[in-house]
């Protein structure tokens, strides 16, 4: 099985994968290279939204890793995507309400999608009891009458607010866009709320799940496939984490799928779990030694 | 049917089948003098832990409801009563976290329970870089190594660091515990996220579920019936909610459920619903015609 991977044409590549916080996996730029100069399409696949495809490529330069930004997916801009060119709204309900972060905004802006919430400081703050009667009321100088979506991702200033007023906009018929439901999000070798933490509370409270935009929602891989026009059968998922990056290349069919254990999910999980990869690594820079 | 809840002994009355926010529904208070004079026993019993018994008491007078402290059964006041007399803590794991607000912290103070976090300045905060550091570091300048309990309430100031606490707090050991799990709180005739909304980001990351101290939980009934020692078969249980008002009286066992209409549940869900009431009326105050 080892070499299964090495021989794939093109390969989608989890960030998480290639580092931590700050700290850029050993030999991690070596492996890049190697498979670059075997001729393989490198694609940086993140459901990390807070996160814009510039910031990533900013991220990724700075680590020493050469990138394009067309390299590079998120699922803020898979979001953006879905909703410009996928979802047919209706001309007066064009809007998105955003819980996120600046990496959904500047996906949204790339799209040309018109967006209220997100990083807007107007919403940080402690609900009121006048936003309870706005709320309830449907008044138009709090309850944008134009907003057809509600697209919920990592949000690090998520509240009360912010809550309310997405789930009364599903409520008055706006579709409901999750960039991604990942429950946590892995930082310093520990775990942290993650954008499904966001979406839990509205999905406990209208009793529906988003549509997801990330990994492993095969709206992306399409997106992906859209793209670059790659083959399937040669082409291989890297990922740590089974219930996304390994379920999303098993269900896109892909040639291969390869976990590795710098991430969340543990050998047990690869060896034993309901969803496993076709072969795993201690780290990808073990595809160096297998060369 | 509708003969049978007027000669129950006792009632157990949800707060919100009285009032919606500050309107009490018209023949409230003639209701509850009907029933008092003739010998019933009132007890009312929220899920709403925002609000500590004190806190309900007060709020009843200024409707013109007299009431005692006594006659009031709070989810926060269960959750307090659980925690001191009934979980068997180490002595060195007496602390809670709570994600809640003041009714929360009243009823813990009642039963000398020792707490963090709640109302607290310290916690209404963005999360930096250094409280990462802390938690993954498990730093005992953010991370209070006495905390064996997680309690969940509503809370209007729930934010990401106080989400991230918290599941590290359980991932470490702690006592997961919710003062309730209703996932909307009624307000103004509209719906806004409940005490299940601060636990569902919880439930996703941790993939397991609070012990709930409110309705429907049959721990509340037990400190209902330890306290009022009533006769379970002559009680009905009044509410306007199914999923935890009468599967409340229903699993408790109790004489009579009566559903009423100016609540959360709607005609339907009384008559079709999977969990139905004995009877249902539009409002309490149609025991006065039946009289």
């Amino acid at each position: 099985m080892r070499d299964k991977y090495t021989y794939t044409e093109r390969k989608c590549m989890g960030i998480g994968v290639l580092w931590s916080g700050d700290h850029l996996f050993p030999g991690t730029n070596e492996t890049l290279e190697l498979l670059r100069s075997r001729g393989k399409q490198v694609v940086f696949v993140t459901n990390n939204s807070t996160k814009s495809r510039a910031d990533y490529k900013k991220k990724l330069e700075s680590l020493g890793i050469p990138a394009s930004t067309e390299e590079i997916f998120s699922s803020s801009y898979s979001a953006s995507i879905y909703i410009s060119r996928i979802l047919q709204l209706p001309e007066n309900k064009r809007k998105v309400f955003v819980i996120g972060e600046t990496g959904v905004e500047q996906e949204l802006r790339s799209e040309n999608v018109p967006f209220i919430g997100g990083t807007d400081p107007a919403y940080r703050r402690e609900i009121t009891a006048e936003d309870y009667k706005k709320i309830s009321a449907g008044d138009s100088s709090l309850i944008d009458p134009e907003v057809g979506v509600v697209l919920v991702g990592l949000d690090f200033h998520v509240n009360y607010l912010k809550l309310s007023l997405a789930f009364h906009y599903v409520r008055r018929g706006a579709v409901f866009l999750a960039t991604n439901i990942d429950s946590t999000l892995p930082n310093l070798g520990s775990l942290f709320p993650g954008a499904g933490s966001m979406s839990a509370p509205l999905i406990m409270m209208l009793g529906k799940e988003p549509v997801s935009l990330g990994k492993p929602n095969q709206a992306m891989m399409d997106a992906i496939e859209g793209k670059f026009k790659f083959d399937r059968s040669r082409a291989c998922m890297v990922g740590d984490r089974v219930n996304t990056d390994i379920r999303f290349g098993l269900e896109g069919k892909l040639g291969g799928t390869l976990g590795v254990l710098t991430g969340v999910c543990s050998k047990e999980d690869f060896v034993n779990g309901s969803v496993k990869p076709l072969a795993y690594l201690d780290k990808l820079s073990d595809l160096l030694e297998s060369d």
